[in-house]
C-alpha cells in the first residue's frame, strides 16, 4: 500500500468516525458542555483508536462479513469504537489540567479557553459516556478491558511522578510508564473490536499484542523525533523532552552504552538547570549518535512493529490486515 | 425505630461496607494511589449510598431471601453497592480540585495533602473501577443508570455556573441543579439495587422516586441548616451559603414571599460584597423567618420524604422498608 493510498483510506475512515461522534454528541443538551466537547473532540486528529477497533472487528469476522450499518444509526461496533476516542480525549482533558498546558495541536486547551473545572467535568462526562457505550455494545468483557486500561493509565502517571522524583532511570520503568500511558488503551481498542466480533482467545491475544506494540513503537518514535528533527524544519518542536528533564528511551539507552566519560558528561547535563540543558541540546544529540542510541531506539520500534505484524498472522490476509500492517509502517516512517 | 436503634444499624452496615471497600482496594498495587484512596474513602462517613443499594435489593427479593455471602468475597450486590460510594467519592475529589477546597470533614483534601493531579487521577481511577464493578454485578442496565446519573451530575455543574453568572434565581433552576448534583446518584443507587435483584418496572420506579426524594430532602435540610444553626453550638458552619453568594431554597422562597420592601432589602444584601453579606447574616435570617421561608422549606422536605415513603408502599412491610422509612425521618430530624 502506497503512503498516498493509506492517507486517503485513513482520511475517509476518520470522516466516518467523526460523523458517528457528531451524531452521538447531538444528545448533549447543555450548550456549554456541547461547545466544550466539540472543541475537544472535533479538532482534527486521525481517530486511530476507533479505526483500530473497527478494523479488529472486521478482521475477526473475516469471511463472515461485517456489520450492516443503517443510515443515521451507529452500529454497536461504531459505538464501541468511539468510546476509545472518548477515553483518549478524557485523559487528554485531564492531563492538560494537571500539566497546566495552554495549547494542544496548536489550539487553546479547554482549561485555557474555559477553565479547569470545565475541563475536568467534560472529561468525566466523556469517561462515563465511553463506558456506557462500550458496555452497551460490547458487554462486560469490553468493560473489563477498559477498566484495566484506565487503571494502567492512572498507575503509570503515579509511576512516572515517582520515577522523576527518585531519578529512577531504568529502562524497565520507562516501559512500564509507556505501557500504561500509551500502549494499554490502544491494545484495549484493538482487543475490544475482536471481543465485539466474537473473536476466540488466540485472536484476542493477537490483537492485544498488535495494538500494544503499535502504541509502544509510536511513543518510541515520538521520543526519537524529539531529538532528530531540525528545529523549524518540521512542524514538531524539538528538544522539549531534554528541556523538561524527561528521561526518554534515547537518553536511557545512551547512558547504558556510554563510556564512563560520556556517562559523566550526560549526567551533568541531565541534572543541570533547564536553561543549561537547552543550550546543550546539540551536544546531547551528538552523544546520542556516538553511542548508537538513536539507531538502537529505532531498532526497538522496528522490532515491536515486526512482532505485532507477526501476531496478526493468525488472521487471513484481508484488506483490513493490510491496512493494519501499513499503519505499523506509517508509525515507523513518520517524520513529524 | 428509635433514633438510637437506627444509629446502631447504620453503624453496623457502614462497618460491613467499609470492609468490602478495604478488600476491593487491596488489589491496588501502587503505594501512592493506595494511600490516596484510603485517605479519600476510609475517613468515616455513613455509606448511605451503598446501604441504599443493598436495602433496595433486599426489598425487591422480599420473601425470596437475600444473597448468601461467602466470607472474604464480595457478593455482586456488595460490589454494586460500593460502586456508588466510589462514584460519590470520585465526584468529591474532582469538586475539591475545582473549588480549591482545603478541607473536607475537617481533614485535608487530597488536592491539599497531595496535589491536584493526584486528586484528578484518583477520581478517574475510582470512576473507572465503579463502572467496572457495576457492569460486572448489574450488567448494562446498571451502567445505563450510572451513565445517566453522571451525565446529570456534570450537567448540573454547568447549569449552576450559568445560573450564578446570569443571576438566574428561579426555583426551577435550583431544583434542576439539586437533581443532578445530589438526587440523581442517590436515585440511581436505589434503583440499581432493585435492578440487580430482578425488580419489575414498578418496583424500579418506586425505588428511584424514594432515592431521588431522599437526596432532594437531604440537600434542602442542608441548605436550611446553613441558616438555622447557632454558630459554635453545632459542628456545622453557619452562614456559608450567604457569604459565598449561593442562592439556596430559603432565599429563593423568601424572595417570592417578600413584600416589595423586603425584596429590595434582600436583593441589596445578596448582591453586596461578601464581607457585607456576612455582617447581614442575622438580618437575612430574620427576613427568612418573617416571610415564612424557613417553615416553607422544611415543609418541602417533609413532602418529598412523604412522597418517597408513599412510593415504597409497593413493597411488603419488612425490616428493610422500615429502615428506609427511618432514614427519611432521620434526614428531616438531623440538626447538623
Amino acid at each position: 500500500m502506497t503512503p498516498e493510498v493509506l492517507k486517503q483510506q485513513l482520511a475517509a475512515a476518520a470522516e466516518q468516525i467523526n460523523q458517528v461522534i457528531k451524531d452521538d454528541l447531538a444528545a448533549v443538551t447543555n450548550p456549554r458542555l456541547a461547545a466544550i466537547l466539540e472543541h475537544a473532540l472535533l479538532a482534527g486528529g486521525k481517530r486511530i483508536r476507533p479505526l483500530l477497533t473497527l478494523l479488529a472487528a472486521q478482521l475477526v469476522q473475516g469471511h463472515k462479513g461485517t456489520e450492516n450499518p443503517q443510515a443515521g444509526t451507529a452500529t454497536p461496533w461504531q459505538q464501541l469504537a468511539i468510546s476509545f476516542e472518548y477515553l483518549h480525549t478524557a485523559s487528554l482533558l485531564h492531563d492538560d489540567v494537571i500539566d497546566h498546558a495552554a495549547l494542544r495541536r496548536g489550539r487553546e486547551t479547554v482549561n485555557t479557553r474555559w477553565d479547569n473545572g470545565s475541563a475536568i467535568l467534560a472529561g468525566d462526562f466523556l469517561h462515563a459516556r465511553a463506558l456506557l457505550l462500550a458496555g452497551r455494545a460490547g458487554g462486560v468483557p469490553c468493560l473489563e478491558l477498559i477498566g484495566t486500561a484506565t487503571q494502567a493509565m492512572v498507575d503509570s502517571e503515579f509511576i512516572q511522578q515517582e520515577a522523576a522524583a527518585s531519578r529512577d532511570w531504568r529502562e524497565e520503568t520507562y516501559f512500564a510508564v509507556l505501557d500504561g500511558k500509551t500502549a494499554a488503551l490502544i491494545a484495549a481498542a484493538c482487543e475490544a473490536g475482536g471481543v465485539a466480533a466474537g473473536g476466540n482467545p488466540a485472536q484476542r491475544r493477537a490483537l492485544h499484542t498488535y495494538g500494544g506494540n503499535l502504541g509502544r513503537a509510536f511513543q518510541i518514535i515520538d521520543d526519537l523525533l524529539d531529538y532528530l528533527g531540525e528545529p523549524g524544519a518540521t512542524g514538531k518542536a524539538v528538544g522539549n523532552d531534554l528541556q523538561e528533564g524527561k528521561m526518554t528511551l534515547p537518553l536511557l539507552i545512551a547512558r547504558q552504552r556510554a563510556s564512563a566519560e560520556q556517562q559523566a558528561e550526560l549526567e551533568a547535563i541531565i541534572t543541570a538547570p533547564a536553561q543549561r540543558r537547552r543550550e546543550q541540546f546539540t551536544r546531547v544529540r551528538t552523544l546520542l549518535e556516538q553511542t548508537g542510541a538513536l539507531a538502537a531506539c529505532r531498532q526497538r520500534a522496528e522490532e515491536l512493529i515486526a512482532a505485532g505484524d507477526q501476531a496478526l498472522a493468525v488472521f487471513a490476509a484481508t484488506p483490513q490486515r493490510d491496512l493494519l500492517h501499513a499503519l505499523g509502517q506509517y508509525v515507523l516512517q513518520r517524520d513529524r
